[in-house]
């Protein structure tokens, strides 16, 4: 299968941008350059006025946890918890969680995201279900939480996951161990989770240091700071990927920095629930790897990478009081080749020959886009992922022109909504 | 002339929603209620699936600066002025104003937004021409800088401005003077244009408080502070509309409550500039209205005014580290009918019986509003500006199912795309 992009406007791995061909052979790009008239193609795509970029990254989230979007918002995390999200997440049956990963499929494909690392469960199988059918690349978790009863099962869930389905989807799917939080892990069971990721060889997906309360009562507890514990446990030591990192000392920057520990930077869900805001101008200068998520949709609520990227290069300037901080292209960056490098994929987040096709295309016909002095620039400040027009991950169309390729989008949304009425009686 | 939205979900003055039709008699909503079926309409839109709320109101921005956007980004804000943006605008035609502002509309009906308060200049004429052609509401203010050698002569223009156009476009435009900011207007300058706001009996339209810089040049300059130096000229005894009013003492949010001054937060251009976070939530409590503004597209960039309902909604939550601050009702009420008091409109903001028909469906058949518990949280926390499928101003349909019925889309982004590039010589 050869599939040509004539002439669209290319981002390239440095940030610069030019109008070229992108030629795609299988599931890789095989040239980005001027084509030969003369070569014969299977499906070609008018890329004239549109941009193409990288496919997005979303370094951390919970797909399924989309059925719960706005079902409460504006008020204070723990009453949050234990009132609206963890009575109803109690009653998730194997239904509702392929349909709430099949509706956060939908959103991502639409916003132009192709890779996501995921921490949920039960039924992790159906997320991995749907990565299959859609045709994105998932990196998968079962969320583990040490503290509750059936925390051996959940274990074993997630070394049966590992075990089914690392590198199937023709390696679209790949998994990592969930030990959720250093509150909701105890010592014992990081060793536990170690254990098994020392057998299994498989890396790590942790929430860590996402509050400042967090923070505290791990001091109060163990009398160190989360990242401390969790280093003795040995976890860090098989390459992890570690999510929010919003309160962080010198000495906590050091291990992050000595294990080659994989940041993703939350900023929507960190501003939704006052969390604070995660020094990523000072990480990115210590050369540690930040990429971006949208975390679940219900402390978001949306799973739109492009407003992570916006909201990255944003935030990180007022917080600095420096217009400099975070420019579009680190912005998206963050949101493309940093996440591949953060969520394991080897070959993924450039633009150039020899790396998977995983690409999007925007329209740049539209009021946003106009004039065009510098479309990086306008897709971070400007733009917005309705924009995203045409998306394709291994070389294959996940959408064209809009339109969804691989789910019924229609039959989603229906399926999805029934689940979220039954789950809330609403 | 009659027309009836039938079975939308309509967001109520008091932040709840319900189904229910709404009809509208010339340019006012005349029901909200069901409707008689036996009822003859000139006009009827199917709203089921659709969420209506009223139009959004940009309270501060340079419409016709739209031309320049992303023609420079992530540099320091006096290089961005000094070396791109300053050059480029003494260049600026009639023709580019006319375009520019132009574009600006296209972009502003898209998004949803019915009414804006400008500053620009010079040829404001030409955006009163735009406001009376693309049917928005228009509150237009000459730019006046007060140290400038033309001051005086701007200063006219302003003061012809309102002559000609004050009430024009069937009451859609109206006029303030737009003395700029404390620094680019010394107390003697001020006292003139007081003179000009005492004789025509009319509003102010100010930057105030930006940057902190600003307030300490005010302070090394006058030896007070800008609240107290533009309160002495007598300026703010005319009625005041204040942008930005991000670095503000007690003193003056005392004098912002005595003068009634209706305050435009920015919090996309005051993030991207790295200005600071305006005190949103302590102006709110001294029952200050605090309405939301894009700001010029060459510092935020776009004129989308959910992305700013969404940026308000999130960014005070961190910076008071409290998540119910500024919710989402009180968001999309900034943005709504806050900015209909602030730009000083009557009879507009709020969806009821006997106010003006500015209204705003948003379709909400997409993946980012599904499931939909609440709308209004949806449209704030999940949804984004390409979900505004018709957009009503004085009861005269601007767009309907995403098509413009006024502005000629093509030829506006084509023409204005032109003038940017003969600007730039790009």
């Amino acid at each position: 299968m050869k599939t040509l992009i004539r002439k669209p406007i290319v981002l390239e791995p440095d940030g610069t941008f030019r109008e070229t061909d992108i030629i795609i052979k299988d599931d890789k790009i095989s040239h980005v350059d001027l084509s030969d008239d003369l070569e014969v193609f299977d499906h070609t795509i008018d890329g004239r006025g549109k941009f193409v970029v990288p496919g997005f990254i979303n370094a951390h989230t919970h797909a399924s946890m989309t059925l719960l979007r706005s079902y409460a918002d504006d008020k204070e995390l723990m009453a949050w918890l234990n009132e609206d999200i963890w009575p109803i997440e109690a009653k998730m049956t194997r239904e509702d969680i392929y349909w709430g990963a099949a509706l956060a499929a939908v959103e991502m494909i639409k916003s132009g995201t192709t890779a996501f690392a995921d921490m949920y469960g039960p039924f992790m199988d159906e997320v991995a279900k749907i990565v299959d059918e859609s045709g994105l690349r998932g990196v998968l978790s079962r969320g583990l939480i040490g503290v509750a009863p059936d925390a051996d099962e959940k274990l074993a869930e997630n070394v049966d996951l590992y075990r089914d389905f690392n590198g199937a989807a023709d390696g679209r799917i790949s998994v990592m161990l969930g030990p959720h939080a250093i509150y909701t892990c105890p010592p014992d069971y990081l060793k536990k989770v170690e254990r098994e990721a020392t057998r299994l060889n498989c890396e790590i997906h942790i929430h860590m240091n996402e509050t400042l309360t967090e923070v505290n009562d791990c001091r109060k507890n163990y009398g160190r700071r989360p990242f401390e514990i969790v280093a003795e446990s040995g976890l860090f030591d098989h390459g992890t990927l570690a999510a929010h990192c919003v309160h962080l000392d010198e000495s906590e920057i050091d291990i992050i920095k000595r294990h080659n520990i994989r940041v993703a930077h939350n900023p929507g869900s960190n501003l939704k629930l006052a969390s604070g805001i995660c020094p990523v101008t000072k990480l990115m200068r210590e050369g540690i790897t930040v990429a971006l998520g949208t975390d679940g949709a219900s402390s978001n609520n949306n799973l739109d990478m492009l407003e992570e990227i916006k909201l990255a290069a944003l935030i990180h300037k007022v917080d600095r009081m420096d217009p400099l901080a975070v420019t579009a292209a680190e912005a998206i960056q963050m949101g493309t080749e940093n996440g591949a490098r953060a969520i394991g994929l080897k070959d993924v987040g450039r633009i150039e020959k020899g790396m998977k096709a995983d690409l999007v295309l925007l329209d740049m016909n539209s009021a946003a886009w106009t004039p065009c002095f510098n479309p990086a620039s306008l897709l971070v400040y400007s733009g917005n992922s309705s924009a995203v027009d045409t998306v394709i991950v291994d070389g294959k169309i996940l959408m064209e022109n809009h339109e969804l390729k691989t789910l019924d989008e229609e039959k989603v949304l229906a399926e999805a909504a029934n689940c979220a009425r039954r789950l809330t009686n609403k």
